[in-house]
């Protein structure tokens, strides 16, 4: 097979850097963007080289920002009684999207993890306690994954925060909605039996 | 739920107006653009904002090409007396992937589509008879794509040259490798069976 034109590679070979991007993907997206108006080329261009400098983490909860605070920081009608944890801002965004939560966030970072070496002095866990000092909050959430490391860092931010006196929950682990019993791994189906609720 | 900070929003909207891609993926992308290094995403800006002037029709078949020829035409080890004849640049890059191809090509720019307004002389026709008229050519393959348009205009290729004496040739219709009976619509497997060969 005789290469793409070289200014096709060099995208392709970008492109496939990108999650969710296979090679088929990455050459359907060249190909557009080859038959693609310049101007629409140059205006996917710029969006790109402008995120480094266009957002900065807020100052507040660590979410990624286009000013000094975030949508959700910079919203006077969220609950500030009510602050959610998360791993990542792309994990805060996913419980936007569901658009039953009220309250605000902080993003540690990622998660403690002995195997990468990250531990809690790598992750946002002192800005979270002076937030929480302040006295507004009065339930933490936190939801860092479902994973080992999710729920170990968990496990170590409810340590410390318990003592203060201020509520820390978790998301309920459990069966997905819409799901069928025999198509969900064992271990999320043990974790349903044993959080078991009655009718009320 | 609060939006995106607007450099992201910005670029989810350019990103969902690729080939391919939802608002979850777009989402995705943006995210992981947002987190990696300034370097990297300068790098795939860039590979973008070069494609409208480093890539141009390859001057003798019509490919996408970085220099005056396509990289098809660049090798002089393929058969020139094979032609084979494509709707669109991605098309060629179809056939390359087989790797079952040694000939050269021609881009027609399209198909003759009486709906999109497209007539034969909205294609690169008159160029690939000027090319036919050289002598070089034995045999053209139309492999336009299997769709009525498709259909249309290798019918007309066909009107056109066969008079001339060179032989015209269409890929086989026919049952997928791997594909499943119960699986393959009608049409096709009706034009397997028409086209059924001995065991020889």
């Amino acid at each position: 097979m005789a290469d793409l034109p070289e200014p096709l590679e060099r995208l392709v070979a970008r492109l496939l850097r990108l999650p969710g991007i296979g090679r088929r993907g990455a050459q359907r997206i060249a190909f557009h963007l080859a038959g693609a108006p310049a101007g629409d080329v140059r205006a996917l261009a710029e969006a790109i080289a402008a995120l480094p400098e266009a957002l900065a983490p807020c100052t507040v909860c660590g979410n990624l920002a286009g000013a000094d605070l975030c949508p959700v920081c910079a919203d006077t009608r969220r609950d500030r009684s009510v602050l959610c944890v998360v791993e990542l801002a792309e994990n805060l965004a996913a419980v936007e999207r569901t658009a039953a939560y009220r309250g605000v966030y902080h993003v540690l970072g990622g998660a403690i993890s002995p195997l990468r070496g990250i531990g809690p002095g790598d992750l946002a866990i002192e800005p979270l306690l002076a937030r929480l000092a302040a006295g507004e909050v009065r339930e933490v959430i936190v939801a860092t994954n479902p994973t080992v490391e999710g729920e170990a860092t968990a496990h170590y931010l409810a340590r410390l925060i318990v003592p203060s006196g201020i509520r820390v929950t978790r998301p309920a682990t459990g069966l997905p909605v819409g799901g069928e019993l025999e198509f969900i791994d064992q271990a999320t189906l043990a974790r349903a039996l044993e959080g078991r609720q009655g009718f009320d």
